[in-house]
C-alpha cells in the first residue's frame, strides 16, 4: 500500500479543512461572536496535523490502486468530523463531544439528522459552519482536493470513484482533475443562484447562504425550530425546486451545458425521478388533504416532504410524524430509494433501484426460459453484468448494515419505530425519522453509544458502505 | 403451454383435498360435532370440481418446463386455500369468506397468522383441519402429489423446484417419485414421534396430533388463546426440541437414515443455524431475566421464542410483544432469516442468507483487487455464479414484495409496527408480529383489502415469490 500517498492526501485535506474554517471565522467576526476563538483554535489544530502530513509524508510515486482510494476516502471523511466538530465542542455550544461530533458527521454526510433541542440558540457564526458542512460534503470533499491540487495523476478516478455515490461513475471529460473542476463549478454557480432567489424572497443574506448550502448539499439543517414551516410559500416553492435539481444526476447539467439538451432529456433515471416524485406527491395529498386549508397549501406540503424525503434533503414543513401511516409509509420507502446517481442526493439512488428491479424482471424471464440470454438495457445501454451484480450486491450489503445497526439501537430505551426510521434516515442520510427522531424531534436522547452508532451509519451510507468496512477492518492495515 | 397437464394435476390436487378432507370428518364423527356437514359438503365441492378435470383434462404427454412448474404450484396453492376455507364459512364458525380464507392460505403456508380472536370457541373438526392444513402445506401439496402418482416423469422436477423452498433444490435419489416418497415418510415418522412424546406429557391424543401437526409443518397454529404458555415445561421443551429439528434440512435426515451421519454433522448450513439460535437466546435471556422467576423459566422462554420464530412457526410461550426492545428487534431480524433450506420452515433461509454474506465479502475482495478472481465456497463446494446472483437477486425481489405489501397495509387504520410486523410475518411465514398483531392479539382488525393483500403476501412467501407473479402476470395467460 502506498501509506505515504494516503497520508499526503490526508495532510491535504486537513490544510482544506483549516482553510475553509475561514469562511465561518469571517462570519464571527462580522457579527462580533465570541465563537472566533473556538473556530481559529479547531483551524489551526487542523493546521498542525495537516502540514507535516503535507510536508513529511511525500509520495516516492502517485501509483495507487483502489485499496488506496477507499481508505484515502474513508480516513479522510473521518478525520474531518473529528475536526469540524471542535468548533461546536471548544464553544462548549455543544458542550458534549460525542454530540459535536455526531452533528458534523450529520453535516459532512448532508445528512441533516441533529441532537440539538434548540437549534435557534447556536451562534450564527457555527450556523454557518454547520451549513457549510452539508455543502462541502455534498460534492465530496476529494472532488475539491482533486480540482484545486496540482499534479493529479488519472489514477485518482479511483479516490473520485470511492467517494461519488452511485452505481457507475464516469469521467465527464478524459481528465480527472477537469471532471472534477466542472463539477464543482455546476454546483457553485446552482448554489449561488439559489441563494440569491432566496434574498429575493427577503431572506436575510447569511440565513440565505445557510439555507442554499443545506439544500445544495441535500443536508437539510435549518435554523429554526420548525426547519422551513414558518418560511412564506414563495421561499417554500423555491426550495422545493432546488432540492429536486440537487436530486439530479450532475452530468445532466453538463450536457445542458455544452448545448446537448435532448441528451439531458433524454435520461431514464431522470423521469423516473420524476414520476416517483409526481405520484407520491399525488398519493400524499390526496391522503393528507384535510389537515390543510387550501389545495395550493397542501400540494405545496406535500410536494415539500416527498422533495425533501426523496432528495435526502430532510428539510421540513409540517409535521409529518403526525400524519397518516400510507403517506409515513410512503415518506419511509422514498427514504431508501433516495436521488439520482451523481447528485449530492443519498439513498440507495434511482438508477440502483431501477436496476435491481430489471435484475429481477430478467430473473423471471430467466425462470421461464431457462435458456434464453437476455441482458438489462438502462439509459439506452446494454448493463453489463459486473454492474447488475454489484447493484444487487450492494443492496444485501446495504440491509446486512440496515439491519445491524438497528440492532444496535435496539439497546437503547427508544421504541421500534425511532429505532427504525433513526436506522433507516441516517444510513440513508435523510435526517429526520419517526417518532422520537420526527421532523420536530431530535437524536439528543439518544446514548453515546448509539450516537457513535449512527454516525458511523451516516458515514457508510455517504460513503456507500465499502469504503468504510475497508478502512475499519484489521486486515487493511496488516497485509501487504 | 401444456394447459391440459397443469389443470390435470390441478385437478388430483382437489381430489387429494377431498381425500384429506376425510381426517377431520372423522374428527367430527367421534366428536358428534354438527361440522360434519360443511366437511362433506367441501369435499363433495372439491370432487366435483376436482374429478372432471382428472378424467376430461388428460394431457396428450407429460413434456412440461419451468413454466408448467411455476403455473401448477401457484393454482394448485391458491385453488386448496379457496376450497379449504369453505369447512369454516359453511359451518358458521368463521361467519366471513375472507376471514376463512386467509385462516386458511394462513394454515397452508405454515404461517399461522390468524383472525380469530378466541380460537376456543372453535369444535375439534375444525380444529383438526386448520391445524393440518400446516401439516399438508408445510412438506408441500405437490411434493404429496408427486409421492402418490402413478407414471411421475422426471420432468416434475420442475413442480417439486417451484415448491420447495431454498436456493437449490437437488433430488435425494435419481428417481423425482423416490425423493417425495422418502421425504415423505421422514415426515410422517417426526410428526409421529413428536405426537407421542407429546401423550406422554398429558395432552389429550387430539390436541397432540394439532400441536404436532402446527410444529412439523412449522406453522403455529394452537388451540389456546395463549398459544404454548399454560402447558407444563416438558411439553414446551418438547416442542422447542421440535420445531428447531423441523428447521432443519430434511437431506440431513436422509443421509443419517442412510448412515452417513457424519456428511450430516458436517452441513455448513446445520451449524449456522444452531449458533444463530444459541447466540440469540443468550442475548435474548440476558436482557429478559429480570422478567421471569428462575433461571430454568427464562433460559425456557427465550429459546422457545427463538426457536419459534426462526423456524417460523410461530408458536409463544409469552408475549414477547411487552419485551425489551433489543429482543424484539432480535426476534424481527430471526423473522427474516428463517430456518434451513429444504425444511418446513420460511424466511429467506439460512444457505441464502450465508450466500448473500459471501457473496458481499466477495464484493469488498474484488473491490480491493479489481483483477482476482475468487469463488464463494458453500458446503465445501464452489457455489456456482448463477446461484449467487439468483441467492442476491432473489432478495430484492423479496424486499421489493416486502415495501409493496407494507404500502398496501398502510392504507389500514393501524400503526407503523402493527403493519410493518404484520408484512414481515405474513411474507416469511412466521405468524406473530408486534402491536395489533402480536402473539396475543390477531389480524380480525384489518380490512377485508388488507386480509386479501396479507394472504397473498403469505402464499408469496411461502412459494418464494416467482410461481407466483409468474401465475399472476397476463403474459403468462396471452402468449404462447
Amino acid at each position: 500500500m502506498n501509506r505515504r500517498f494516503v497520508f499526503n492526501i490526508l495532510g491535504k485535506i486537513l490544510v482544506s479543512e483549516a482553510v475553509l474554517l475561514i469562511l465561518p471565522i469571517i462570519v464571527a467576526l462580522i457579527y462580533k461572536e465570541s465563537t472566533v476563538f473556538a473556530l481559529l483554535i479547531s483551524a489551526l489544530i487542523a493546521l498542525v496535523l495537516g502540514l507535516p502530513l503535507v510536508l513529511f509524508s511525500k509520495p516516492k510515486n502517485n501509483l495507487i490502486f483502489a485499496r488506496e482510494g477507499f481508505l484515502i476516502v474513508a480516513l479522510a471523511w473521518i478525520a474531518m468530523s473529528v475536526i469540524g466538530a471542535l468548533p461546536f465542542y471548544i464553544s462548549r455550544e455543544i458542550p458534549s463531544y460525542v454530540d459535536a461530533f455526531f452533528e458534523t458527521v450529520s453535516g459532512f454526510t448532508t445528512t441533516g439528522s441533529t441532537i440539538l433541542t434548540d437549534v435557534e440558540a447556536l451562534s450564527k457564526s457555527l450556523l454557518f459552519w454547520r451549513s457549510f458542512t452539508h455543502w462541502i460534503g455534498g460534492m465530496g470533499v476529494l472532488v475539491f482536493v482533486m480540482a484545486i491540487m496540482p499534479n493529479v495523476s488519472d489514477r485518482s478516478i479511483h479516490i473520485i470513484r470511492a467517494e461519488m455515490p452511485g452505481p457507475v461513475i464516469g469521467k465527464l471529460v478524459p481528465k480527472v482533475k477537469d471532471t472534477a473542476k466542472i463539477l464543482y463549478l455546476i454546483y457553485i454557480v446552482l448554489t449561488l443562484v439559489l441563494a440569491v432567489l432566496l434574498m429575493a424572497g427577503g431572506m436575510p443574506v447569511l440565513d440565505s447562504f445557510i439555507h442554499a448550502f443545506g439544500t445544495a448539499g441535500t443536508g437539510g439543517f435549518g435554523i429554526k425550530a420548525d426547519s422551513i414551516a414558518s418560511y412564506s410559500p414563495y421561499i417554500q416553492w423555491v426550495i422545493i425546486i432546488f432540492m429536486l435539481l440537487f436530486g439530479v444526476n450532475f452530468n445532466l447539467y453538463f450536457l445542458i451545458l455544452i448545448g446537448r439538451f435532448k441528451s439531458a432529456l433524454k435520461s431514464t433515471e431522470l423521469w423516473i425521478y420524476v414520476s416517483i416524485v409526481a405520484i407520491s406527491t399525488v398519493i400524499i395529498c390526496a391522503n393528507t388533504f384535510s389537515l390543510y386549508n387550501s389545495f395550493s397549501e397542501s400540494i405545496r406540503t406535500s410536494l415539500f416532504q416527498v422533495s425533501a424525503i426523496i432528495t435526502t434533503t430532510g428539510f421540513a414543513t409540517t409535521d409529518f410524524n403526525l400524519w397518516p401511516e400510507l403517506s409515513k409509509g410512503i415518506l419511509f420507502v422514498l427514504m431508501f430509494i433516495g436521488g439520482c446517481a451523481g447528485s449530492t442526493a443519498g439513498g440507495l439512488k434511482i438508477s440502483r433501484v431501477t436496476m435491481l428491479f430489471k435484475t429481477v424482471r430478467r430473473e423471471i424471464k430467466r425462470l421461464l426460459h431457462p435458456r434464453s440470454v437476455s441482458s438489462v438495457n438502462f439509459e439506452g445501454k446494454r448493463v453489463d453484468e459486473s454492474t447488475l451484480s454489484s447493484a444487487t450486491t450492494y443492496f444485501a450489503t446495504f440491509m446486512f448494515c440496515f439491519f445491524a445497526v438497528f440492532i444496535l439501537l435496539s439497546f437503547d430505551k427508544f421504541d421500534f419505530v425511532s429505532n427504525f426510521t433513526a436506522t433507516a434516515t441516517c444510513l440513508n442520510n435523510v435526517g429526520p425519522g419517526f417518532n422520537v427522531v420526527g421532523p420536530m424531534g431530535s437524536f439528543a436522547g439518544y446514548s453515546n453509544f448509539s450516537k457513535i452508532v449512527l454516525s458511523f451509519a451516516m458515514l457508510f451510507g455517504r460513503l456507500e458502505i465499502y469504503p468504510m468496512i475497508i478502512a475499519l477492518s484489521p486486515a487493511t492495515w496488516t497485509k501487504k
